[in-house]
Order: C-alpha cells, then sequence, then structure tokens
C-alpha cells in the first residue's frame, strides 16, 4: 500500500512524499511515486502514538479487570484514540493481583491481539509512598523489596514484557530495585514520591530515566526545597512523563512552563487512562468530584452534585467519552503550548520508544520499522490510524 | 583618562579596546589607541551594577535610620561591593516614617554625595499582604489606597526620585494605584503578595513590570495554582527581580530553572540588602537564624545557638562582610547557573537601567553615558569601580 502526504514527519525533517506499507512494515519512503495511493495530502502522517501509562480505555481495563480479554479490548479500541502501541499499566494492588495482571499481559503477548499493540507492562507501584497515592490502595503501598521485585519479574513468562517500573525512590530498599530494574534492562521512573531534591541527586546515578505524571503524586516545588517536581524540571539527563493534559489536574501554564525548561526532547507525553467505566467496586474520582460505581451489568456515574448517569461499559461508544482521549489531549496541549508537528512526533513517539528501548521497531517513520501510523489534519483531528499496517477510522 | 581592555562589555558584544573617560562621562570607544592608559587588559569591564532593590549597606541603612547620611553613607561604601547605583529603598512603615525617607532622599538628591549614585526610592511597601510580609512590620502593611499613594508621591520634592514600587495587587485599591503609578511613570512589581495567578493575570495590562525578590514572601508554584511565582516565571514580558543568591532564601537549582525560563533579558539582579548593623532596635533575621540588636554605640549579634559577637556599625572593615555584596553575590549565581558576560551585564545593569527608565545615562557602556563602571577580573573578583569617572579601589 502506498500513502502520499505532503506533511510526512520524519525523525529529522518533514517529507512532501510517499510511504509504502508491506507486511505491516514500512518498506519504502520515497519522494516520487508513479501509481496509485491513498491520498493524505493535506493531512500530516505521524509515526503511531505510543502511550506508555495506560491503564485502561474505554471497553477494557488492565488495571480493574486484569485479564487479556481486557487487553484485547484496549488494544481494538486505543487506535480510535490515535494510539498505535502501548504499556498496560498495573497499579498498587497487591502482588498476588499484581501477579495474574502479569499473566494476563503475558497471555495477550502471545495471542498478539488486532490493533495497538501491547508492548509490555508499566509496573506503578507497588513501591509507592503512600503519603503521595494519589488514587492508589494505600495498603498496597509498599517498601521497595529486591524479593518482591524478583517474584514479580520471575512471574513473566515473557521477561521483555517488564519494561517500566515507577517508584518511590526515598524509601528504603529502592536502590536495590533500581539496579536490578537497571540490570534487567527495565526503565524506572520516579512517582508517587516525597523524595527530595537532594535523595534524587543523590540516587539518580543508579539509573533513574525519569518521572512519572509529573507534578502529580509528587512532593511540590518550592523554591528552598526543590522536592520531586522541581528535580524533574531541573535535571537534564531524566524525562518527564505527563498524563493527559486537561487543564485540570496539571494547569495548561504549569505544563507550558515545564516544557518550556524540558522541551520536546525531554517530555512523553501519555493519558494515565483508567478505563474508568470498567470499574469492579466503586472509583472515586476525587479530581473531577466523581464516583464510578459497578451496578450490576452497568455502570453509574454519580457526580458529587447529585447527578447521575448509568452507562452499558461493554458499549464503546457509550464509554468512549468517559476520559480524554491521547489525541484529544494532545490537541488540548497544542492549544496552550507552542509546539510544532515534529515537537508533537517527539513527545508522543520518538523519546517513549527510545525511552522504554523499543526504537528498532516503534518511534518513527523509517524503512523496516513497524508500519504505525497516526494520521491528523492539521487542526490535529484524528483520521485514522495503522498499526502494523492495518488501517483504523473512526 | 583612558582604559584598556581586551573585555569590555558592550550591550551588543564585548570589544578588545580602549574607553575614554571625561568629566564623569564615557566619551570615546575606541578599537585602538597611542598613547598611556590604565591598563585592564585581562580584566572585564562592565557597566556598573545597578542594585534597584537596596535598604542599606555596612555603614548606612536608608530603611533603619532614614536619614540622608545614611545614603551617603551607602553611596560611600557600595563602589567597594562593586555597586555604582541604586534605589534607596524603604520598607513597611507607618506613612510619617516613609516620609521621613522620601525627605532624606530628597537632601541626598540635592546634595550629590559621591561614590554610588543614589537615583531615586523604591518604595517597598506599605501596600503589602500581612500575610507575606517576611521581615516587614505586620502593622505597616496597609490596603493600597490612591490617596495615601499620592500623598507618599507628592511629598517627593524631586518627583524624578520616585522610581518605583512594590505591592500586593491582589488587595483591594490596587488598581488605583497601579493606574497612578503608570501614569507618573513610577516602575511597579508585585511582592509580598498572595496573588493567584488568574488576579495576576487579570490586573497585569494596568502596567506591571515584574516581581520583586522573586519566589520570597510570594504564593508559590503550584501546578493547579500556579501562584505569584509561578506568574513570575510564566509572563514573559515581566522582569523578575532576585535578592541576591546566598543559596539559603532561595536554592541555587530554584535560580537555576528560573534562568532557564526567563533568560538574561527577563532577570534583575539585587541584593536587597538591610544595612542590618545600623538596626535601631531589635531585628531577628529568621531565615540567618540570628537577631541584630542595637547595644548603645555597637551592635550585637546574636546566634540562636547562643554564640554572639559586637561589632562598631560605623567600622566599614568590621560590618562590610554582615551580608553578601552584590559582587559575591553575581559571583555566587555564576558558580551555579552557566552564565556569560554578556548575559551578566544585563541582568546587573542593562536590565534595571531600562526597567527604572534611566538608561539614557545608566546601563551600558556607550559614549555619552555616565562613566560608571564594575571592573571584575575573570573569576568576577572585585578590582574596582567608577562611579562617574571616579575610581573606588577596595
Amino acid at each position: 500500500m502506498i500513502l502520499r502526504s505532503k506533511h510526512i514527519i520524519l525523525e529529522h525533517g518533514e517529507l512532501d512524499g510517499y510511504l509504502e506499507l508491506n507486511n505491516g512494515v514500512i518498506s519504502g519512503i520515497w519522494e516520487d511515486y508513479e501509481g496509485p495511493y491513498e491520498d493524505f495530502s493535506d493531512m500530516v502522517i505521524f509515526p503511531g502514538f505510543i502511550d506508555i501509562h495506560i491503564h485502561g480505555w474505554a471497553t477494557g481495563s488492565f488495571w480493574f479487570e486484569k485479564t487479556a480479554a481486557a487487553i484485547r479490548e484496549m488494544s481494538r479500541t486505543l487506535p480510535y484514540a490515535g494510539v498505535t502501541s502501548y504499556l498496560a499499566t498495573s497499579g498498587a494492588d497487591s502482588i498476588p493481583e499484581i501477579r495474574q495482571c502479569i499473566a494476563a499481559a503475558d497471555e495477550a503477548w502471545e495471542q498478539d491481539y488486532p490493533g495497538a499493540q501491547m508492548m509490555g507492562v508499566h509496573l506503578e507501584g507497588p513501591f509507592i509512598n503512600p503519603q503521595y497515592r494519589g488514587m492508589q490502595k494505600e495498603e498496597c503501598c509498599i517498601e521497595p523489596s529486591l524479593e518482591v521485585m524478583k517474584e514479580l519479574y520471575g512471574s513473566f513468562r515473557h521477561k521483555e514484557l517488564c519494561r517500566h517500573m515507577t517508584l518511590a525512590v526515598e524509601r528504603n530498599g529502592s536502590r536495590e530495585v533500581l539496579e536490578f530494574c537497571h540490570d534487567h534492562g527495565i526503565q524506572t521512573a520516579i512517582g508517587h514520591s516525597a523524595a527530595t531534591f537532594r535523595e534524587i541527586q543523590e540516587i539518580k546515578e543508579a539509573g533513574i530515566g525519569g518521572f512519572t505524571h509529573t507534578f502529580s503524586g509528587m512532593r511540590g516545588f518550592h523554591h528552598r526545597e526543590l522536592g520531586v517536581a522541581g528535580a524533574a524540571l531541573y535535571f537534564d539527563d531524566m524525562m518527564c512523563e505527563f498524563a493527559k493534559q486537561t487543564g485540570m489536574t496539571v494547569s495548561h501554564e504549569a505544563f507550558d512552563l515545564a516544557y518550556r525548561i524540558k522541551g520536546s526532547d525531554r517530555i512523553i507525553l501519555t493519558t494515565d487512562c483508567s478505563g474508568l467505566a470498567q470499574t469492579q467496586t466503586e472509583f472515586d474520582h476525587y479530581v473531577r468530584k466523581l464516583k464510578f460505581v459497578k451496578d450490576g451489568d452497568r455502570v453509574r456515574i454519580c457526580h458529587y452534585d447529585g447527578r447521575e448517569e448509568s452507562l452499558d461499559p461493554r458499549d464503546y461508544e457509550a464509554v468512549k467519552d468517559v476520559e480524554l482521549s491521547y489525541v484529544k489531549s494532545v490537541q488540548n496541549m497544542a492549544r496552550h503550548t507552542k509546539v510544532t508537528w515534529n515537537d508533537i512526533m517527539k513527545m508522543t513517539s520518538l523519546n517513549p520508544a527510545v525511552y522504554l528501548g523499543i526504537s528498532d521497531r516503534k518511534g518513527s517513520i523509517a524503512p523496516g520499522k513497524d508500519a504505525d501510523l497516526t494520521i491528523l489534519d492539521k487542526e490535529l483531528n484524528l483520521v485514522c490510524t495503522f498499526c502494523r499496517g492495518e488501517e483504523f477510522r473512526p
């Protein structure tokens, strides 16, 4: 298949030309081509967006359901959110529950579901600080333990799926866990953490890659104690992951300041979506001031102000707007911060791929890489995605 | 008089050449010159440092003494701190006390003391917020009042000395005061303020120039409510004044982050020194954990840990290290933040001169401007200063 666009966003510049896709792979990139093609002339072709922090989406929740079927649903529907690959992200649950997540990821990997490719697991916890737990379960925020880490890692049938861990580095035992991760090719980030600036300065050489949902769930910035937030801004050799930009959790101006410091080379955009409609119990979203309550086969959304809605959690059309999608978050961000298409390409695809060590297959439009593409119009509305060559139109 | 240096820091570049000083003015700038000269070949010649926020220094305190003699002492000794001009800065005192300060400034202006030139008054208060008063007197932090502002301005014999006002813009009446200042050529800055980001966004068009001692005495940064600190970082058209960089009040890394956002074009370095040895009562410096106590003709420095010293407040050698000097603060800052000589020139001289509207005479090395020079070695140690052509060697 041949695609044509005046705006193909390559790693080092924009091409007015043609892409050839063959067997799920980008087989050619040309300036000129004679023959039939699918015309995206005035659209912008990005390498597929990679969401490294997503617990669930629409009709599936890895975090709440802990099943391969949940991953299948995420893979099926994420292309409509502009996402072509992702890390299934667990939370601070009990160790058996996290092992259930790992088993689900292993099974999904073997099944290789169509749609957005699940590239592995992001373990968000359990080694986080209850003081900054956010919406994680307090009783499941435990001290870093090499033994527990080995147990979790050991339970992966496919070791390469253990890709990323978020932890609170100020807690006892974190150095051993960080070193284990470093030795086993697991990327690490500081999150849900009360660490001081100096604590981070001392431990960062153990090989920490970045910061999870920067600004949220971390010791805030103060001009005498920069905290985790200040360290995230300060250290040039560490990445800032940001959760979806709604303007509510992190104000647009705060993101903009971080952007001015870190630049598009040091920011990774994610959604941190949960697949809220799939909650198995009652989930209190205190920032949005509403609760999601499982109600037999339905889910009820109970606003603090008394309003209620009831949805079918298996109906994609009904639940797709429960959380802001990846592509809409990018759009939102670009409304408040001056970014180029090249900047967007880096924050959504190149950076996360390099960060996770999967840039051999993902993260840029280059011959031999997977045919993962996110195609937007010039207002950054989603036109379609290609996931390993397969086209998805919303 | 002719000065020679390989490093003359002009507004738009560095010159290897010669300066001619005549009658207190820079009369010529040349690349070549035949004849005798004072040799500063390997030194760096900056335009004289301007301190727009200084209450007192060493043997004189405008804030504590409120006399022309205090200003005379400041002018006499500031050249040894690298400063060639300054704003005598008042504090939140009673209105009669502030008027006493204004009268002292008028008298000093008429006397035109040798040394660093007092260019006017910075009124720090009384319209500040007691919640963020820092070391100001709570009972003297009053609501902005156009009537009081008119009274203060009216009491200046030399209106041009009313140069700068720091106020808390969230307080009732601030808009009228800001508009009055704007109409009368008085620069304004937000300080000792609890304003929210939105409050600042709404009122800034009344013509606010910047922020006083950024990060200190203001609502801090939070990623959902950026506060005064976040607004200071965010708004590109406003200057950030920083008090002397000790690393204690504002950590070096916090300054560095601000520098990365604002750049040397939007930062003004000051000392906010008080002339602490001149206190007329007991002055508690809670950040440094010590008290200055007037003790007859002497001053006692009482550390919280019990140590005590006694000094003669009229003895320059005895008191010159009681506070960090302007030039040592610059040195300290440059140890932790990557700056060029050009950057230093802007933050110490060009920016404050433009900010105060005195760049016709100050702020850069240019023919016709005052022969105010601060000459440092390459490690930024003070070699000497020229104040309107008169040389001062420490």
